[in-house]
Formats: structure tokens, sequence, C-alpha cells
């Protein structure tokens, strides 16, 4: 590790410096990882702004920016006529100093890893610092006081508003907004929903096997028994949910990655009709389909029978805590009744920050934006497995992708990637009953743009070991 | 209602403008507020910035910057040589133009109220909004990527060290960082509490009796049974606490304001040792004691089994949605295993801006205000109802006080609050099992400032009248 830059040093490598981002914000936040990481340690000298910035070809008063922000947290000391050097960082709170090596209680619990190709996980690198700083600035100075009052359990106004007419446009959902319910994250919106079906009679909730485990747990805890349906390549078997509930995902099955045939979408909706079904319509990452326009909601094709439930964890970042559900008219007083009772959890201000992000357009933009980064990426997945038979199955859509493994091909995975220090999961884990063949979920969001190289080279490596 | 403002307007009463706050966002709150009531209707001309400057005692630039403001907002037209008037506020987006009118589910269900006596509540135009901006800011300038991801279950580690530091200041509390979760809101903090003491092996919890009703429910979902405990003049009778668990208010109790007696807080200190009792302490507004430095929290004296609770929402604002416990060890594993299930619902901004405001003295600074002025404001009430011979009921502290009326004179009192658009509480509805003597409860914390005297007028038109 260099205790010094020299300004022969072109690209930045060093320092995993992505020369295609270029605010003071970028610079710092590499930087500060920089020093958090242990690549740059206490007492090191930085370069003058003046090299740096020629090295990074960007402005040295960007430069100058990112270290005065960073004296000013204590990673940097500055003093004139000296160099920059990097500031005695045991002195920091611990938090900033948190290793960039993560732990997981799901698919990896019990072991750290550097690569994390754990799906679920957008880049939150990417998150729009400046536009959300802006809609909270925008939403800090118009509200009216009584905005900070208890809020609406359901959701402030203008947000359900907002999200009515960004689902109707980008999702096809029929959304008015009365029936539009905000919340901190699916997770909570998944128990709200399941407490406010058993209210209205339903004992039973048919998911799909696989499914995401963390999920059963929160229709459980209703008072709910949770069954499997057999997932193909058209989707989830319709024909095998016999119980009056169903918690679905018709645009990407999770984790396998098919899109409900609309065969099933129609015989689905009839049956919702026909059994007085309540079906949640999980639209986890309805935004990210690559290859064509996404299929629209399921929720249009019966909105008495179906909730649409989305989130903001994806195309912004899962810390904003920010979801929703549009939800069927006979269904909303129980959801108004247990929502009265969990308490309404989403601060005002942050809900007033979305609702201008989306009525801006600063959110479709992220959309776009990342959409093309996680095309991208998940191009540059199936051409580095490609060499070695790997063909995902799936559709190109969303922040990961499945590969199937030879039988018993799990355990040894999982012990090449604890090897390889990558974070990745793996299928069989989302069994509810039924056995399904060995793979590996490997999600592509997670990383920067300037890890993701290193990721997939140690994917690489895992799957060579088998 | 004058179509123009003349300057001979000297105090602005007509606008109910409180000349003691002389900045632009103060200003221009009032002025949206008049136009929201339709105190200014539209085209409406209003005085010129040096006139109205000079009535109201501040810089011209003042209300240059608020005229602006509102223009941005729509709420006003500026012409160059012209009046500045009020726009066609009709078409404005509709939440703006919410009228300044209350409806409540709650003591005052489906009566509207002009007068906001209602208990429990803050005054959110004292909302500091500079500083929040500020520390959002901050978090937003200062905070790793990693940050935006998913966050801890319990809160982020950077909030839970500056609550512990603050609360063991402040409130005399044992905490350490790691025994701190943060929540949004109380309400969702005892569902929690509840949840957790009932994997623990606690199947019954006292409250006291009188308590908020709408706790209970919040005890119960988690398949509690609750009962009630009498309380006196000292607080609530630790004899009659029989179960396992318990859900009190030591410092104030809710809502007939005494205080537990210091032998009764070791009497349940001791009790809760010998019965391995898990009890929640719920410190609701634990800073505002008026007449002198308010006791430690209880939490102290047995912090294996006693949760301390507390909330933002009286300091702050209720609609920041953050509420916080610190757990005993032993609860600790259970804690976190329900929040699993619930999903961690506090953005992950708002927990590093309140780390911010608490780090940086300015939440101190901010209860420091308001416990002055809502001193001032208990002053005034009991001096109201004073010469019609009502004597407050329980400490000088907190946001509410107690008016015991005469036999059935509760429902006379809400025929005429009802009359007077006095949105009040009544004890009747507080009670769990035993009777109660009927009693008003006023709280004097949800007014402005400005529409505090009003407020107290119908309150005492309403005593007049029984």
């Amino acid at each position: 590790m260099p205790a010094s830059w020299t300004s022969g040093n072109q690209n930045g490598v060093d320092l995993h410096i992505d020369p295609s981002r270029r605010s003071a914000t970028d610079l710092a936040a590499a930087l500060r990882a920089a020093v958090r990481d242990g690549r740059l340690i206490t007492g090191a000298a930085l370069p003058s702004t003046r090299a740096l910035g020629a090295d990074l070809g960007i402005a040295r008063g960007t430069v100058t920016a990112a270290y005065s922000q960073l004296a000013a947290e204590g990673y940097l000391v500055v003093r004139h006529g000296a160099p920059t050097r990097v500031a005695d960082v045991q002195q920091l709170p611990q938090a900033r100093l948190a290793p960039a090596t993560h732990t997981s209680s799901g698919p990896t619990a019990g072991w750290t890893f550097t690569h994390n190709l754990l799906p679920g996980l957008p880049d939150v690198s990417a998150f729009p610092r400046d536009a959300w700083a802006a809609s909270i600035r925008r939403a800090l100075a118009t509200a009216p006081h009584d905005t900070f009052g208890y809020p609406d359990r359901l959701g402030h106004p203008a947000l359900r508003r907002a999200l009515a007419a960004y689902l109707g446009r980008a999702r096809g959902v029929l959304a008015d907004p009365e029936h539009v319910v905000v919340g901190p994250g699916f997770t909570a919106m998944i128990a709200l929903w399941a407490r406010a079906v058993r209210s209205y009679g339903v004992t039973a909730v048919t998911v799909e096997d696989p499914f995401l485990p963390h999920l059963h747990r929160a229709v459980e805890t209703a008072g709910i028994d949770v069954t499997g349906a057999p997932v193909d390549h058209d989707g989830v078997q319709v024909a095998a949910i016999t119980t009056r509930g169903a918690v679905l995902t018709p645009a990407h099955q999770y984790p396998l990655g098919h899109t409900l045939a609309p065969t099933r979408r129609a015989a689905l909706a009839r049956r919702a009709a026909a059994h007085d079904m309540q079906i949640l319509e999980d639209d986890y990452d309805g935004e990210f389909r690559f290859d064509r326009r996404p299929v629209g909601a399921l929720q249009a094709l019966a909105p008495d029978h179906i909730t649409y439930g989305g989130t903001a964890s994806k195309a912004l970042a899962p810390g904003l805590r920010l979801a929703w559900m549009v939800v069927p008219q006979r269904l909303l007083p129980h959801i108004r009744d247990h929502a009265a009772a969990a308490g309404m959890p989403v601060p005002v201000i942050d809900q007033l920050a979305l609702a201008d992000i989306l009525d801006t357009g600063a959110y479709d933009k992220q959309v776009r934006r990342m959409r093309g980064r996680y095309r991208a990426r998940r191009d540059a997945l199936v051409e580095a497995v490609a060499p070695l038979g790997y063909d995902p199955d799936g559709i190109a859509a969303g922040l990961h992708l499945l590969l199937p493994l030879g039988a018993g091909g799990e355990p040894a995975a999982a012990a090449a990637a604890k090897r390889h220090r990558l974070g990745i999961d793996l299928l069989g884990r989302h069994s509810i009953t039924l056995p399904h063949p060995d793979g590996l979920l490997v999600g592509f969001g997670a990383p920067t743009d300037h890890a993701y190289p290193a990721a997939l080279d140690a994917l690489v490596a895992v799957l060579r070991a088998l």
C-alpha cells in the first residue's frame, strides 16, 4: 500500500475511483471508502489538489471541495503549505470505520465477504443524493405547519396522489389515490396486508414455491397458513392455488425469474373473482425489464381482488424505507384498521420528498439511468459465465439471475464462495415444500460499478471450482 | 374580511401574525395559513413590502423573501409596479388547501373543531425546520454509500450512540448503545415490546387505570391479557400489579398527571427483580417538567426488567415518526427477532439527522425553548380557569392537565365543546375497568401561540356552560 500518491498514477486505480463520476461528493466518497478500508492509512500524504485533478481529469476546485469535506468529517488533515494527510481515524466515531466487508443473517450467515453478489440489493452508490436533498429541501420549505403533526395513517395525500399517477402511467395499475397506502418497506406492507386479509376472512395463503423465506414469516405471524404452489416457465401454476389468499410475483417470479403467462393471468383473474380471493402482487422490480416493455400489473385485471405492492428500495435506496400498496376497496377498511393498531410509521417529510421526486420526473430519470446500468451488468454477467457452460434461466429483468447447478452443487458452491469471499444466495433455501434443482442466485445490483468486475471474477472462480 | 390591507393595521391581528416571530419562513407560513383559511381571498391586494415590514417591525427584505416564496408556491401573484395579490388558489393542489379545521377519530369523533386543546399534541409550528434541514443536509453529505442499503434492524449505530448519551444525560437512563432500539413512533414500539415480552413468557400485562385506550390494543394484539391497576396521587398502586408485565408512566401518569412516589418506585424495582417482570416505562413527556428537575427514569432502578421508551414526537414533531426504547439485555434477542419479522421501518437519513441534532445540542435547545413556552401556556390556562373554581390536578409538567368535573359533567362538556368548536378529551374514555370521576383532559400543546388565547376563550366558554 503506498504511503503517498504520485501524480503519475494516471487513472486512480489504487483508490478505485471511477473517473466517469466527477462530483466532489463522489470523489469524497471514494476517498472516504479508501480510508475506511485501510487502503489509505493514517499519515499517508495525498497528492496536491492540482495533481489529483489532472490525474482524474476533473477541476481542481472539485478536489479541493472533496478534501475540505473530508477534513470537516475528520478523515483528512489539511495544513497550509504542507501535504494533506490522512487523519488518525481511530479517533473517529466507530460507525464511520465499519469495515467494507459485509455479513448477513440470510444466505451467507457466518461468513464475511468482500464481493457482494447477493440478490435483491440495488447499487446504493447510485442513490441520487442531490435530487433527494432537493426534494427534502422543497418539502421542508413549503409544507404547512400541520404537516408535522401525526400523519394520516395511510399516507400523506400528496404522496398518494403522486403514486397513483406514477403507478398508472409506469405499471398500468388502476390506482385511485384513496386506495394507495404508504408504508416503511415491503416487509411491513406484507405484514399489514396479511393482518388485513385475515380480518377479511382469509385463513390460508398460497405463495410461489420457491419464494423468499423471510416473507412467509410475515404472513404466518398474522395467523395464516402458508402453502406453496409449483412454478414453471410460465410462472406459478394457477390451478394449484386452492386457497382464498395468495402472494405472487407475476412480472418476474422470485427467484426463478419467469413471467406469468397471459393465459394464466386471465385464469387467475377469473378464479380471484369466482372465489372472492385476495391476492398480493409483489412487483418488487417491475421497473427493471431490459428486453422489452414490462407487462402491466396483474392488478388491473381484478382490482377488487388484487393488492398491488411496490417499493422505492430498488429504484432509489432501501435505506429510505418507502413502500406502497394499492388496495381493493373491500380490503381498505381492514387495512385502515390494522394500520391504526400498528401506528403509521412513515415520516411525513420523506413522504413529501418522494411525492416531489415522482412529480418532478427525477424518479423516472433515475429508473432509466439504472435500467441501462443494470442491463449492462446483466450482459457482462451472462458473457462471463457463458464460456463455463452456464446459461442463466429467466427473463432479462431485475437485479438477479439464476444459474442452475448440477445435483448437489449448492454445498460446494457455498464452500467455494466463502473461500473467495463472495456473497451469493442459493436456490435451496427458498423452497417451501417442493424440492428444487440446485442453483446459484446471483445479484448484479449491489456492487458499485468499479467493484463489479472483481465480483464477477470471484463468481467465475467459484464456478470454476465446481 | 378586508379585500386589501392598510398599513394602518399596526399589529397584523387580522392575519394572526405573531410579531415575535420574525423570519421570512414564519411570515410566509402565516400568510399561507391566511390564504388557506380563506382569511385572504383570491385577488386580495397585499400591502407593499415596505408597509408590511414597518407594520410588523421586520426588515423589508424579510417580507420580500416571504412574498417570493409564496409566489413560487402559487399562493401569490407578484407583478412589477402593481400590488402583490392573492392567487386563484382553487388551482393549487388540493392538499395545500386543507381547511384549518380538524377532525379526529379519537375523543372528538364526529365533530369538527377550530380550537385544538386535544392532549398529547405539540405545537408543530415550532418544529425547528432550519435545524432539521441542516441535520438532513449534513447526513446526506457525509453518509457513506452503504448507509443507503437495508438498515440495521435495531437502528443506525450513530443514532443509538447519540440516544444513549442523551438519555443518560437528560433522563438518567442506564443506556448502552447496544441496548437502544429505534422505531417509527411509540405505538409501533409498544407493539414490538409486547411481541417480545410475549416470546419471553409474559402472558398478562398491567396498565394504569385510567390509561390511553389505543395503547391497549397494541399490547392485546400480541396475544396478551391486559388488566388495569388503580392510580392515586402517588401514582399507580404497585401492590395491585400482580402480572409479570406492566406498562407504566411513572414520571407523569397519563392522563391523571401524578408522579410515582419514591417508595413505590423502590417497591416496584424490588418486585420486578423478585418476579422476573418486564416493565415498559412510557416516558412520553419526560423532558417537560416545569416546577423542578424531573425525576430520573425508573429504568435505572432495575435495568434488567425495565424497558425505557421515549419519542421525538413531543420535543420535535410527530410527523418525524421517531421513537426509541432502551431494552434489557435479556429481552434484546426477542426484540431483535420480532423487529426482523416486522422489517426495520425507520429511514436511515432521518436516523442520522436525529443523531446530528442530538449531538450538536440543537435538540436540547429546542427542548429548553419549548419548555418555557409550554410552562407559560400552562400558567395561562390555570389562571383562566381559576375564577370559575377549577383547580387542575397533577404536577406542573407535560402538555396537558386534568380539570375535574362534577358527576355527569362529561356529556355536558362534550356537547358544549362541540358547540364552541373546541377539540378536547374526556377522562371517561381512558377507563380500563375502574369507574373514574368525570374530567376534562385539556392539552395546551397543539395551538400556535397566536391561536392559544382564542382556544382558552373557547375553553372558558365551555366551562361556563356547565
